[in-house]
């Protein structure tokens, strides 16, 4: 396999990211369903929607490069998905739920920073300048949503989670 | 349930996170071994050094809170380190083998941030300043080594693995 590039790297990662997104566009419900909270249900309702795009840049970028959209398994986003019911599981009900949830849901917006991040330096590496622009749009969303979890939960969530 | 409050929460999480730090350990030198770039080999033992630290914090706060440190499974970084271990694996000998090492460690470190982020933030609101504070050092650290990383991407790195 030594005469792997660069290029195969990006392909690589661009099959996990699509399996990814596609995983997280299923999961998304199930937090929303969850919450207890309008306004952590209509943050997540908004990053389902841009999902949406998120796939159909993936399918571009897959284009740009002549391959076939199609994912490739990711155990990490898997595994993210899953301490996240599992956090729903053990904390329905309780009154830190929604703390729960938004922490869930940074950890897949987290992964899919490092992942964009690294998707959009190599295409830019390999001069795929169209990609990379698509790459950078879908990478500004990302880190937006972590901010906007990142202010729910440091206001109205997390404290009514404390207030006993 | 549904008396859990967001100490629980923070004590799952803590637990969660430990036991990520202790697959870190594990798994760096793995990573370390693949490496063909002496920078990068240097970045990760910098980092693997640090990881020892981070987990006498972790045992700080659990002293802090009262609590035995302890692990619990974390699927999430069992997935991270598995699919970095498969890119080692398939891209062995490949010129473009440190960039996926690279971003296998990335990954990594987003899932650390993520984690260090929520635990200083929840560590905040239920006024645990010394807490606070031990999980803040570590975020820093992790957050200067994914930058670390992210230069040694854009430097030598990868545009060894671009020049065929």
């Amino acid at each position: 396999m030594s005469d792997q590039t660069l290029n195969d790297l990006f392909l690589h990662q661009l099959k996990d990211t699509y399996f990814a997104e596609n995983a997280i566009l299923k999961a998304i419900p199930t937090l929303m369903d969850a919450s207890t909270s309008d306004d952590l249900k209509l943050a997540l309702g908004v990053h389902l929607d841009e999902t949406s795009g998120q796939i159909k840049r993936l399918e571009e970028v897959f284009g740009i490069i002549g391959a076939k959209p199609e994912g490739v398994e990711c155990k990490a986003i898997l595994g993210i998905i899953a301490e996240g019911e599992e956090v729903i599981e053990e904390f329905a009900g309780s009154e830190a739920l929604d703390a729960g949830i938004i922490a869930a849901a940074q950890a897949v917006e987290h992964y899919e920073i490092t992942r964009y991040g690294t998707l959009y330096a190599w295409a830019n590496q390999l001069g795929l300048d169209e990609a990379a622009e698509l790459l950078k749009d879908t990478l500004i969303e990302e880190e937006n949503t972590d901010q906007i979890l990142s202010d729910l939960a440091e206001s109205s969530v997390n404290e009514e989670a404390d207030q006993d």
